[in-house]
Parts: C-alpha cells; structure tokens; sequence
C-alpha cells in the first residue's frame, strides 16, 4: 500500500461514521476504521489524533467560514444581520449534507463524551463571533449577546433540519429559527 | 474528631476555593483542602465525590430555583417573561456572593477541565428551561430557543455582574443584559 491514498482523510471519515452509527462508537476501534475505509492504521493516525477528531473535522473550517461572513457583512449592517449572513453562509454548505448530518448528530447524543466535545466547539464559535463583533465596532455586551443568539440559532436551526422530514433547506431552516428567536425575545 | 462536623460541607468549599485560587485548582489536593478546613480526608469525602465537585455544589439548587420561577409564573406571562422571572429569582440568592462568584470564575477560567464542566452545567440548564416551557404549553422551537436566549442572558449577565467595578446587583444585570439581547435581536 502507497503512502498517498487518494481521499484518504474522506474515506476514513466515512468508515468511522458508518461503524460509530452501526456498532456504537465505545465498540468501534481505529483498526476497525482503517480496514473499512482499506487503508492502514498508520494512515489514519497520519489524519487524525484520536477516534474523536474524525468526528469534529469539519468544525474548524464551519467557524471560519461563519466568522468570515460575519466580518465581510456590509459595514453599514446591524450586528444581529452580521451574524445572520454567517449563518446564510453556513447554510449553504450543508447542501446534500443531511443524511451525514443526522447520523453524526445521533452519534454525538449517544455518547457524553463527545456531546462536551461538542459543547465546547460551540462555545469557541460564539468566543469567535463575539471577537469578529467587536471588531466590527460592536461594545459589550451586545457582542457577547448577539454571538449567543447567534449560536442558539446555529443549534436550534440545525437540530430542526436534522430531524425535519420536510427537505427544507438548512439555510432556510436557520432563517425560520432566527425569526422565531426574534419573535421570542420581543414576547410574541 | 467527631463524625458530626457542622458546617463541614461550607468549610470545606470555602478552603478548597481558597486554595484554588491562592495555588491553583491542580496543584491543590484533597488532603490540602481538608487540612486548611480543619477536617479530614475522610469528612471530605462523605460530602464531595472529588476535587472538582466541591465547585459546582451550588448549580442544582440553581437551576432548580431558575426552572421552579419559569414554571410558576403567571399563566398569562410570554415564553421570555417566564424566563425573566427566573432570572429574577436567581438574581436574589447571589446578593453579597460577588467577591466568591469572582473567585471561583477565575478558577473556572484558568482551567480546561473545569470550563467544560460549566459548559455541560449550562447546557443542563438550557435543557431543563425548554422542559419546564414545553410543561407551559410553549411549542417548539420557540421553547429551545426561548431556553438558551435565557442562558445567554444569564451568562453574560452573571460575567459582567463578577467583571463589574460598580456595586450592581445581579438582578440588575441579568436585567440588563435580558434589556440588551432584546435589543440585538431586535435589530437595534
């Protein structure tokens, strides 16, 4: 077997998810991982750290892509606009995406130990926004705020796509989320 | 020594923040806390399961008294007015815990571990909001997103209210920090 493999870090992705939704993720090891994908154990340490990671890979790239959107809203936009065109932005790479997405999701609920990974990716996305808000001009703790509502929306809105039979669209699915989030807070 | 010790339980929380703060959380042992308390290993043991517990004793009691005011407000009150009375109620039992709060947040920061347990205590929170919305008759996902507007606000709010130089209360705060993210969401 080469040292390149073609999609390598994709197909180990995929065996993961496939055996953590199968087996559990407690019962699935790396081995079992890397001989699914048919790569080497060896491989996948060279991708990734630990049976977690596999799991959180796209997370960095979804922060980056959110806040970025957020800093790139025009200058003249409200804060909570800001962040809701980082939330248009993230809808739209989630195209085609359900499927993977609820069985991640069912994974993670399983399992206490990667709903604090999870926790703590969220909470480091609202640290990010309220960072690119303040460098928007906006004081505290109005940043602050608007990244959490922000990150409640990015949850609640996901969840709802997640377990929608409908095939609405995760970016119109955040849109409904941040309206009702809206209506909530003026007491409606 | 006895086996009855009163007050054993609030003089072992107090030495342990003592020496969390004085030495930091992972150069403290138990042995440690128990001594400056005037105690034993033992009677710490009876009432904390380790180290880290004897932090976060007080997060039940609060969220039971958080979740109890947002069910037993009146019938008539909106989703967030239900939750502005928990808030409220909250705010009530922190009155001269300033200087503690303070204390036992720079712990909580300075260290990884301890951060994540805050975040599952608040994500507890959250959770048990939503319940006690959905009991009101609040849908969803206006009961979710109404639940972690509520922690948000709590959150901020009890950061700035420890940050503040001022002598505000915390139910002033928290009602400031509700006034600000009805605010943001409002476009304001």
């Amino acid at each position: 077997m080469g040292r390149w493999e073609p999609n390598a870090r994709e197909r180990l992705a995929k065996a993961a998810l496939e055996l953590y939704s199968e087996r559990g993720y407690e019962q699935t090891t790396v081995a079992e991982i890397a001989k699914r994908a048919g790569l080497t154990e060896r491989t996948y340490f060279r991708h990734y750290a630990d049976k977690r990671e596999v799991l959180f890979d796209g997370s960095g790239a979804l922060q980056e892509l959110f806040v970025n959107a957020v800093a790139e809203a025009p200058e003249s936009a409200a804060p909570i606009d800001a962040v809701a065109a980082g939330l248009e932005a993230v809808g739209t790479v989630f195209v085609d995406r359900r499927e993977h997405s609820l069985r991640r999701q069912a994974v993670i609920v399983a399992n206490a130990e990667l709903q604090e990974r999870e926790l703590i990716k969220l909470s480091s996305l609202s640290a990010a926004l309220a960072d690119a808000l303040r460098r928007r001009g906006v004081s505290e703790p109005a940043a602050s705020l608007t990244a959490e509502a922000g990150v409640a929306v990015f949850k609640v809105g996901f969840e709802r796509w997640t377990a929608d039979p409908e095939d609405r669209t995760l970016a119109r699915a955040m849109r409904e989320s941040l309206a009702e989030l809206k209506a909530v807070t003026a007491g409606g």
